[in-house]
């Protein structure tokens, strides 16, 4: 629709708009009084807000994931944008605001994404990979297209897991046709799976948060014990080679053991696997940084690419390819 | 038996002995002829030999497994104590000789171990914790009392994957006595369990070598697959709080991910039982190596204790414990 | 007694008790008027506390060290409980408050300390090992008894270096018991020495800070000089092989230079050592944490363990030894 | 030609072929004489002999570059194959041998690879980046078709440092295909120029060696230096904002100031460019060792992949692509 | 002048004096309202001050660069000295005040500064490297001796790129006084070069930020380039030995590659070099420092030295140089 | 003399001169007869040689510490020169040869050295310092003025400790001139006392290796030790300001604590004192290893110096100082 969004307004330019609300926190401010330090949400991004003064009825109507209608001011505080709320109230039936529309999501839909995994599922020609791979997919299909790819960093939208799968089957393809020695089914088959054990450590779409299993096991055991039950379902055996490959390649995917791989890459697919992971890891949160960036500006430091800040250049470049 | 054994040999001293073939690796000379890097063991340790202008017969003849009749003399190369070979044969019926009683065992017997095993299962008062470490314990009893529990390094003998265990056991009871608010149960049960995947990570107890799935999964992954397997057959949950504890305390006990652990400890009996293991593997890596040590002098630099070096003092302590 | 402890209060409850000042900073608030910044403690704990527009006069009054009788509201502020003072007076010699009695003490009295220490000294056969350590007990023995081990971390409390001591004690007797190579003497020696630094290094057991010989030559070296000084009085030559032994165990015993130990364990029992310590200082920091952390839960991150958090389950164990 | 190769003969098969001289290393052997260590390749590789007793008439005809006809058997000495020598003569000018035939060469032909990169340097369609590439593509045009991309390690064939450049190029391509934002033409501009100063530090195709230049400001100042002298050849200012994004790309595509660059990636392309070239080396470095690995077995640790070992599957995937 | 400086006040002593406007910085109250966040500066160092309830006119008024007189109160907050702002205003013409006269100043005048650069040049006795150092001094002149040496931590003050560089050429004379072997007419022309890209590097002596070539490319990159553009000019051949000995003691300067030297010290005078770099930044890095704190207390952790904090002695030294 | 020394050779000369043997290794050929290894040494460098078919005669004749008459031939063996023997006799006491002329030593003669230390003593000017450092001086001076500095890599000849010092104190002198608020008699007592601690870790100037106590406590710590036992012999107090300043000094000389210093320097002259040490230690280290490089060549990779090779230039440097 042609309604302005949050990133559409101007610092110091006057707002008022239906948003999420994505979190909530009670504080205490330092005259004794309660405040919520908000952060609201729509698909064009978070902000945050100090509601001062609040009232417990205040506390108790506006928790996360209820929509509000927001007036107010875009402020900069110490660099970054705020709001100075001047006025909030609870949306209502008449309103016609449903939460879920608010929250960023994939930029393909849901059964594009559907459709795109399908094909990728077609193209494994070893039976057994294929067969592990539909089991799997089958019992979490719900979370795979609906969970983000983690919590903060990259790809934290609604179906984020999912496109960001099919992101990397896109890589993987282009690969294999450059480099014929590359077993694709194999690669193919990590791909899809490599990270369908979030589905099991993250809480799910919204305020997202580890699980206990998450904390205590991580989402590369918890899906490698998924391997181990789909083979008991499926007669297969688990410590066959084909099988120790395609465990391999997924147990392998953080490429080095300081970030959480029992074991590191030792054969090819394992290898790529994980370049393919980081080259769309690291694009997707630098483009998050930067889209959030002026032109001829620096960005923030992004903690997730070692500290580094980012220029946005100011020129334009003609892309043949875009224009 | 009063028989003299490899290292009760002086250095230039002529030796005549049964000892068994560790080792035997077939090599090219600069002469351009084949000679056998031998490997010797008997129960007192292993030494090294070189056989020059070995003939098929010969290289066919002394295969690791052999037990062989040997005479030569001992000498020091390079700092080290190696065999100058003057005659060998192998074994014969007559001679009554069996391999195995040439290897290096555990220093109790394997009915000791087995006794202190089970005994500590009686103390896992948790019926869930108990039921899967005697399930996992039957599946892999044999292996369990006959395999080392690291391929060199430490505890490379006959036995002492479940020695090792059994000593650890020991501490965790006297942890336990100074500090009560440690879950014992718990503790003994991920000690029971913690390296029990180094018998399929492994290959046996003659010629140790890594297996497939070893190298590609690790004996971390593959215990806590056994575990998830167990609870299938047992109809436990995995993913409760009990089944998370007990995993955790398991994957995590290398104590930091650049050692292996996919997660690293996040409970106390986790934390506890990484230290208990550290503990007896330097020590039984120290004392290895120290037995083999002059007094008065420093040992070789030992790899796996960050490449230092240690010394045996030459004084006599009287210690009113052992004296 | 009976009375209510700080922690036992729940959040959001009314409080009124006697606790001591443990720190009182006083700080400038943004409308230009001064505020204390209150540290409370009792033996269950400390809890911070803000007192805006706070007067000269409360200021000189509400000093470091002093018991006050306190009123206010506990309450939860960033995760962190707090008080919401209400009011707060001296205490009067009619309130029978002694400012000691309201510190965290060690869980052993300071009678049974010096009986375990002495049971200990009793064991160190050596002779000279055994006048040494007695001659240097002797000197430091009233700060030996009363000083924390740590000025934070673990231990921080009165009795805190005699009772890390003891406890490295019962652990080294288990640890002796079963590995009968090493010397229990030595081991002995150097525990009861090895913080004894400790006595120098710190201010003493109240507002703990680190003296200018702390900070420029560090506990290590501190007890090393007093070895050296020992040596003198009691004509030992500090270079022979048993007192270059017990200087080595007590100089490596953090295990790594880059922990402050000029040099690395290279005899067995400075291996040894360092683990006890490391153990206990592991153990008693871990509980310290989960004590006060809901079952359940994690706790906050503890630098001192890498920045870890750590569960506390909610499950209860059925403990023989306990139950 | 059907003629058999290097790497197509057995171990322990006699071999009688055409090979060049890659190296010819004179040492004096224990009994005082000399020999020639010699490395000897065809396009399937390299495998070591040694010469022993050699003349000063062998050392001065048998030197690097020279095709010999070579008798004698190929042999396994510790684990790597090896040629025990028969016969060795000179080629003669009836054998119509070349040595240049000898050389592994890229898969690509020198016409097709300047094709791809006549094609990639017309899509960028910024005028100043593409006056700059082919300002400095003409002066460097000879040794960039001929020169390897490395001194070992990986492309270290004639034509390498071209090839890897058009693969990165096909890379690239798909890459911009997936994320429409990144900027292609300086993104295929910073790839055509990234590993040009390599034809200033190596010495050639043959015997390759680091140039006095090489060593004391490496290849990336290097190319730096060549690109402020196209600026100055066509008047474009170094100092505007699209000139500093291309010299920052080409800078920073060692990714890490420990890997060399001065400045860390801090624009997008600068960030994927240097991915590219990670992926493309790593998949070349791993396809060298595997192609000489046995199905079933592990290769050799590889100093450039952190000294992990990869092991080459044993079982044939189906493989639609190509099948 | 005899009037009192910033530093000369004591904590809690009123204050009444001109002082530059160092930065300005406006942000939002939590009462809505906005304040600046002074840093003021005379030549005895910095301090902040916040300026409450801001009015348009006042940020207008009050931006960086402005003299302002000033009167307040020095206090304490939180450890720092900082000034409670009681009135400010503008100087006018009649105050006959100029914000260059506020900067701190390098100790030597610029005339000195001239004449040391100068003498240091005729050392220089090879002709190429005399002619290159003085075509980039005509160039850079006036920043040279008018930019800071960096941003913060050292030497951050006019004419400090000037004053270093000089300290340095007095080190190296010494130096070079007692080791004859080193080639002094390369170490002073190395060291004149070294920073002298923190002319293009960073934007000037007030407010001083990196500049985007500065952020980029760097200061090393930077001056290599302008050796290049000198070699064109003077008709010197840059890939001379003796240019590749002038370029790479300037590259390495950093002494390791994780510093930002794209190669690390491959010859005498480059590690030479980097060593008197490091030494007097260390020097002036802590006298910085120690000048501010109070004799007989630690310092402040300063980030550049690795976090550690220094002690500022109590004790007089007679020194037979200085007394 | 005008005799010719081992390294005024060339490759491939007759060599016919007096030596001393400064390592004679006895080990077992491939053909099972004993050979000798040895080390020649010269004042003009070492070069290595091995003797075949040693008789028993041949071992007891020739051991270290002997001067003898060899004849033979220097050549390269893989790229190092040694000797190849063609015969070899004790020298008689006709050839009026004495070993400890032959050994390398330190450039200035001791009573130089003497003469420096005395005077640098006499700038002492604080006179608790001032006695600590001559009564340590007294109880070292042999050994001081005898000792290498370090067992290899610099400093590595007889009275290279003193040398060592006596540079360094040329250095402090020259940096106090220019930073005129470092305490010049601090520096100077820290200097001369920093590696004295060496004279008891190491075993003396022929064939040195450590000692137990150098070992086990190492050179920082024994000469701290000496400190205090001069601080009691002369009634200072070791636990004064002027007295924590002085050891600390010396016990953070090594920088970091990974390099052995229990404490790193928290005070400005520590600090320096480090910066001069690791000073005098590069240039050393990397002059004795240029000074066998030919010009236009990289020397060898030189462990000490983090694996780099260093460049000998081919240009000559007029050098006005010098020429």
């Amino acid at each position: 629709m042609a309604e302005k969004k949050l990133f559409d307004y101007q610092n110091n330019e006057n707002v008022a708009l239906f948003v999420v609300v994505k979190g909530a926190e009670v504080r205490l401010a330092k005259n004794g009084k309660k405040f919520i330090a908000f952060t609201f949400e729509d698909s064009s991004g978070q902000i945050t807000a100090k509601f001062w003064d609040a009232s417990e009825t205040d506390i108790t109507s506006f928790q996360a994931g209820k929509v509000v209608y927001l007036t107010g001011k875009r402020e900069l505080y110490q660099g970054k944008p705020q709001i100075k709320l001047f006025k909030l109230r609870l949306a209502q039936e008449a309103d016609h605001q449903t939460a879920t529309d608010f929250l960023p999501k994939a930029p393909l839909s849901k059964s594009d994404l559907e459709q795109e995994i399908n094909q990728a599922v077609f193209a494994i020609t070893n039976p057994n990979w294929n067969r592990i791979v539909r089991w799997i997919l089958q019992r979490h299909q719900t979370e795979f297209f609906d969970y983000p790819a983690a919590k903060t960093n990259h790809h934290a939208f609604e179906g984020g897991l999912a496109f960001h799968t099919v992101t990397m089957l896109h890589l993987a393809q282009a690969i294999c046709a450059e480099y014929s020695f590359i077993k694709q089914p194999l690669l193919y088959a990590g791909i899809i799976l490599h990270d369908m054990g979030k589905t099991i450590e993250l809480s799910g779409a919204m305020a997202t948060t580890y699980t206990l299993a998450g904390n205590l096991l991580g989402h590369i055991v918890l899906i490698d014990e998924e391997i181990v039950r789909a083979c008991t379902a499926l007669k297969i055996d688990p410590s066959s080679e084909e099988l120790l490959l395609l465990r391999h390649v997924i147990l392998a995917h953080h490429g080095r053991k300081e970030y959480g791989s029992p074991v590191e890459p030792e054969i090819l697919e394992a290898e790529v696997l994980h370049h393919i992971d980081d080259l769309d890891a690291s694009i997707m949160m630098l483009q998050g940084t930067l889209e959030h960036t002026e032109p001829g500006n620096f960005s923030e430091r992004i903690f997730g690419m070692d500290g580094r800040h980012f220029y946005r250049p100011e020129m334009k470049v003609i892309d043949p390819k875009t224009d």
